[in-house]
């Protein structure tokens, strides 16, 4: 498709369309965009509209049938696109609104988290030949039957990218309610700076632990196509937001993008568990069982007695369970304890620029050290480096991070 | 498709599934009829869904583009197929929803009321082959380029008939919140009785005269294609309700089916206009280019001096503007004077056995008369005779007609 390299891809989130008067300056936007290129745009269900249908299924089912919750939340979007383009049509827009199905974005036969398989992108070129604008129903599919699908959490954002790869445009801009991506929470540290530059790895660091960015599916999928994102402020169009692209030079400029916390962590351990193989398979899968996730695994041998520990990191809501399972579990493994700390927090170093920098690790541990902060455990990848605090700790320990790194500064730097 | 002698075809209508209950309650009866049958269910959206949609659309637009007001609507009946179906799941039933698209009820490219051309009855034999109960979107269709239509007024009833024309069924049974037919209506006159049976022609008669039944173009298409349909209350399922079908044998039994009121009428007249060609095709296109419908079309010949004059009804609502209409042809035709008259009801008596059975008029006017009833306009075909009288006379004469043609009985009569 030669002319979609003129082509913007744009998605709006569910508060950029919450109401009419918000629809409606979409609608600017985009006619806005369409001026001098064609425009496919993305949109999600109008602010609580989903919440509103999952709560009526809930009164229809204890446990709603999953395909027929993807008929029912389809309806979300479909509500959204109409409305958009009727605005659009008002003001001499050429426009047309396009559901999952009618665009052909083909998704396996998995109901409320269906994966992208293709997309037909001969339908959106036929409905671009009379069109300048056309809407697109974020979060659902079709599978080869015709049956209709949702693509679960970060929907809207996945397909966007994915119309963005099948069209071969070259970027995606991700219209939210804030200006872009920060090197730290903003609500919470005043110091915090825009980054008009990340990498898909640092924010896909940053969205797993806990920061409110971007999906990560939608991010992994962009960094496959190389589709270069770009995330701005529904609401300041004419700020440029945050690039997410693969790097490149990146690192030049900034070795560090962020400070991230994770609050309510806890960290369990399975003390003095005879050392023989299979021990973290059965611990792993009794958890992901009940689909408990875990994260900064790490196992260490007693060097005298052959005896195995094995810690790691969940989320303090799974602890009790977590607990429970292992519990069961400790016989079998003839572990002597669990032991479990549920006052846990996770403060991370993001950067795709720290692997090899040993002054990172330096300058991050003795800042926590020198003004008492204590480390509870530690782990580290090539992105990123990750302290377990106290909970009470945490946003004093991010604050001291960014600081030390003078991360309030990144907006300037990478100008550069 | 050999199996679908054995499918019953129900339809169930807004007030039927307003809530999560009444669609419990509609579950309950799909599946008490899926014991012995396959099921075809439309349904209509939830309660007032329609009038929140379009009131949406009036926010976002004065004069809402009329396809994506499609895409729009077409929501709400998606929303009452979903919950319906996750109800008859969690009871056990092997329930489908479908949309109108995915059975393939396809209609013409004309959008907010297209009409159905073709439906694609091999996907539902597909679908039941896994599934007891299929549980279509009613109102709406698809064109041949995918483009989501709906099918305006009476556009549910309408599903349904067409589905039980396409699968060769022999009966649609139209599931609502009365209990049935009256000889009239039974809010205002208490001796209305419930019709047991019915035919095409008469229910044809009363809805155009202004009785809440079932909408027209569903009832000619259930004579154009022979399917017996069934009026019966969701609420009272175990009521046989009122059977419509082509009458035959009927008029044996009963001459007189019942009495129609309809009031918020006027009339008009176009006074002593030289008689020429062309003339009431001035008058009728006039109108008609601004949508406005007539009825009792009238024309009589002054035998002195060549003078005609044209006499019609309209609605009550669209006075106003007919006059201004005649207003501005009166010069052009040459007319004398536009009249009108703002006070008018139509009371209607319906029957398929009427024609030919002079003691029927006599009856009728005679009944009139010596009630001090006055009659301003009368207009007769095969199956009606209609009299126009004073809004203030029109319950009165509805009730004596009723009396005097011994209506109140209609239901022991033909249970002959």
């Amino acid at each position: 498709m030669t002319m979609m390299n003129e082509c913007a891809v744009v998605k709006f989130g569910g508060t950029s369309v919450k109401n009419i008067g918000r629809i409606q300056h979409v609608a600017d936007i985009l006619k806005g965009i369409s001026r001098t290129k064609k425009v496919l745009a993305v949109v999600s269900a109008m602010g609580d509209t989903t919440d509103f249908l999952v709560k009526l299924s809930k009164q229809a089912s204890e446990n709603p049938d999953k395909r027929e919750l993807d008929m029912l939340l389809a309806t979300g979007e479909q509500i959204s696109i109409a409305l958009l383009c009727m605005v659009l049509k008002d003001s001499g827009v050429r426009a047309k609104s396009l559901t999952g199905n009618q665009v052909g974005i083909f998704t396996e036969t998995v109901h409320t988290r269906a994966r992208i398989l293709d997309i037909n992108s001969e339908r959106l070129e036929t409905a671009f030949k009379d069109n300048d604008v056309l809407v697109v129903a974020g979060f659902q599919g079709v599978t080869v039957d015709g049956d209709i699908t949702t693509l679960g959490r970060g929907g809207s954002d996945t397909t966007a990218v994915a119309l963005a790869a099948a069209i071969k445009a070259s970027e995606c801009d991700i219209y939210t309610d804030v200006d872009g991506i920060y090197t730290t929470d903003p609500n919470k540290i005043a110091t915090a700076s825009l980054l008009p530059r990340i990498s898909y790895g640092e924010v896909l660091e940053m969205a797993r632990l806990g920061a409110q960015v971007l999906h990560p599916r939608a991010v992994e999928l962009a960094r496959q196509y190389n589709v270069k994102l770009r995330v701005r402020n529904t609401f300041k169009p004419e700020n440029p937001g945050t690039s997410i692209d693969a790097g490149g030079d990146m690192e030049i400029f900034r070795a560090i993008s962020g400070v991230v916390v994770d609050e309510d962590q806890a960290t369990v351990a399975i003390m003095d568990v005879p050392d023989q193989p299979g021990i973290a398979g059965k611990v792993t899968q009794a958890l992901a069982d009940q689909n408990i996730a875990i994260d900064m695994i790490m196992q260490s041998v007693h060097p005298s007695a052959g005896l195995n520990s094995m810690t790691f990191a969940v989320a303090d809501a799974d602890l009790a369970q977590t607990i429970k399972i292992l519990d069961e579990l400790k016989a079998q493994l003839g572990a002597k304890e669990v032991k479990a700390d549920p006052d846990c927090a996770k403060v991370s170093l993001i950067g795709a620029g720290l692997c090899g920098q040993p002054w990172i690790p330096a300058l991050l541990f003795s800042t926590m050290g020198k003004n008492g902060i204590n480390i509870k455990m530690i782990s580290s990848s090539e992105m990123k480096i990750c302290c377990v605090v106290s909970r009470e700790q945490a946003p004093k320990a991010a604050k001291l991070i960014h600081d030390a790194f003078e991360l309030g500064k990144a907006n300037v730097a990478s100008a550069n």
